[in-house]
């Protein structure tokens, strides 16, 4: 199996990530997505929003601000419990996660440890010119808040009827103290999270539905089923708003770990936010003739986590023969950041310009490259590293009749296709059959 | 001329945009993206990102972190420079921008004021367990930053040579004393900013090509040219950076105000840096074999503001006769958050159910909206006011021969397409020929 050295090894020197603010040191676990990463994002979130938004009548999109009302987060709870248990090592100062701990003394030093305190996630600012309590709001810690607090408007504006969810792509920030694992556990970072609002009784069937629909969504993207898997949570493990949540696995390099989590949040949310905002948040149901508030299905996934599953589980360093090898990313054609490589087979004038037009045309459609430097082996073997799925030769052949070559990433076979047929050929692989 | 308390008014009521934290009675100049205001905001992103980046062999795309080394923001000035001055009323204890104040006195209650003092307009947080000064840390005010510190990496990388470009699209957040006019000076804003990089002697010429190409954007995306003009900063005005800037502005309901600046930031940014982290900046150049810091040309757009200016060029109360009058978006198709209402003339089973088959199909190239609730004049009249450029109606006639009308929202004509033309039609008109 891949090491995670090996994939931040291949992020840096392709230009997926770098470490943000490299040139001073960096900044602890923040990163940054380079040309290759941003292209690789940016289809992972379209993908989503695709099969969450775009294809669902009862789904629709929202992209509420970081800097929220500072009640807000007394309602969700988040001013009061979203904290982690910190000691302090009396002998060297170092600060440690007291929960994580196995015996209770300096993991570093064997020093013994100040009683544990409790300490508060959300990252805090001041707005306004004054720099005192009545100024602090905090960047949110998730999205979901802003969909909550939103309900009424959406839900009104949008004439939804139950069940119906909103979706939302942003970042979040969490004051992580023992951030790590490259993108796996950051302090700023990117979630897709929908909360989907249904009618109570019916939360248990379509926590099931969105269970299904969200690993479907992997699967459909190319994730190796045995690379994935379901944990349920135990009730003492549950978030105290939380009546069930079971959590999508992935096989990360340092072992499984939490890919999604989809939760049945019930109605704690909509009632809290009803509560301390004085507003009525319940839902007449035309139907029943009755007011209710609904219960909420979460199916929250992280941005950052799906570009590094996607990436370790496409990533083969593949022993070709006795003196050959490639390393290959087997990304989902709809995923790779670039589709397409168009190559003249030689530095000729001729083959060059051809192999310019089919690159300028299929450039309105898709993110593609031009080579024409090197022997075709290495220019193949260039895309085959960050995943391109199609490699598009111009060789003499294409001068006589206007066919080109089509290497195929994985099976480094080749086909001969008309110019005009490359478009729908590609189009053809690219789409995803949501 | 549209005033802003309709745009405000349309923004809210047909979800567009909405008041962050509304129930909890907002947070000042922070809004949220309501459903058609995330789709209409994502396609100004995405047409933006196609022109800039997919269409140019010279620029690529970069998404850096929104929390960044402090020692960035030392080197480019920011934690000396991005201050303005603020005075104190003695009185009623207001606080003022003083290179606002036309007289040195309270304008709310005529109280002399404090001296002006200067604020700091970074959003300060603390990263880690401990409040103190080594922990402090910066939200980006803007995130042309996070480029200059990855020319390096992003240049070495993608094997790029100069002239060549990085665009970032991305939150950054000005702790303003001022905010206002809606979306147009917000706290928490999105910027489009492209760092072109060219050898110094070049830039005066390309300068010129950005601005041209910035201006072109604009116009292909149908903004009115009466609305748009050039404003060159006189050199009174220029940062302290710049050798020369140029705004494009645009006819607010306000009055003229920036849309978009185009700076000659000179080799100022990267200089800075190099001097800084101590690390080589320098470019080689292949051709003149010489070593040197390229100079640097921003374009730096608002996707705020881009979304208010396309709001309000396309915003129409449109008088048709003596009793009927209705509220149109003329925005370009591309823009348009949905891009075709799929309807039933009358809710026939026979009609529903072949509309429903046409909006099935549509759905997954574009946002589209069924509808069967109303007349069907209500029905265009409800997507005329979110922009929707096309209707198509399923009447008797489809059932007999497979075609439909499709009405056009500006002139409200319609024409009989076949069923199988319906998505080359509507893609010739939506797609934008950069």
């Amino acid at each position: 199996m891949v090491t995670m050295d090996e994939i931040v090894s291949l992020c840096k020197r392709r230009g997926f990530i770098f470490q943000s603010s490299e040139i001073y040191g960096g900044l602890n676990s923040c990163w940054d997505y380079g040309p290759l990463g941003v292209e690789m994002k940016n289809n992972i979130k379209r993908l989503w929003w695709k099969a969450n938004v775009q294809l669902r009548d009862d789904v629709v999109g929202l992209d509420s601000s970081i800097l929220m009302n500072p009640k807000v987060w007394e309602a969700s709870g988040h001013l009061s419990n979203f904290a982690d248990p910190m000691a302090d090592c009396k002998v060297c100062k170092k600060r440690w996660r007291a929960d994580q701990l196995s015996e209770y003394k300096c993991p570093e030093c064997g020093g013994e440890l100040t009683e544990a305190r409790m300490f508060n996630l959300m990252f805090k600012t001041f707005m306004g010119p004054v720099e005192d309590e009545s100024a602090v709001v905090y960047l949110r810690p998730e999205t979901a808040q802003g969909i909550f607090v939103n309900f009424l408007n959406v839900q009104q504006t949008m004439r939804k009827k139950l069940p119906f969810g909103i979706a939302q792509i942003g970042k979040s920030f969490r004051n992580e103290i023992t951030p790590g694992n490259f993108i796996f556990r950051t302090r700023e970072f990117e979630q897709m999270e929908i909360e989907y609002f249904v009618k109570p009784g019916t939360d248990e069937y379509w926590h099931k539905h969105w269970i299904e629909q969200r690993i479907n969504w992997y699967y459909k993207l190319g994730i190796k089923k045995e690379n994935i898997r379901i944990r349920e949570h135990g009730k003492d493990e549950l978030a105290h708003y939380a009546k069930a949540c079971v959590d999508i696995e992935y096989l990360f390099p340092m072992g499984w770990s939490e890919l999604e989590g989809i939760a049945n949040r019930t109605d704690f949310d909509l009632s809290r936010h009803q509560e301390y905002s004085g507003q009525n948040l319940t839902y007449f149901d035309d139907e029943t003739k009755q007011r209710y508030i609904p219960y909420v299905i979460e199916p929250s996934a992280g941005v950052d986590r799906s570009f590094l599953a996607f990436l370790v589980d496409a990533y083969e360093n593949q022993k070709i023969d006795e003196n050959d090898s490639r390393i290959v990313l087997h990304l989902h054609p709809a995923i790779a950041p670039v589709k397409a490589g168009v190559f003249p087979l030689l530095k000729r004038e001729e083959l060059v310009k051809k192999a310019k037009e089919i690159y300028n045309n299929l450039k309105y459609k898709w993110i593609v490259q031009y080579d024409e430097s090197g022997s075709i082996g290495k220019r193949y073997r260039r895309q085959d590293e960050i995943g391109t799925p199609f490699g598009i030769t111009v060789d003499y052949q294409t001068l006589e009749d206007n066919t080109v070559t089509i290497r195929d990433r994985d099976t480094m076979e080749q086909v001969r296709v008309h110019i005009e047929e490359i478009i729908p050929y590609l189009e053809e692989k690219i789409e995803v059959k949501f």
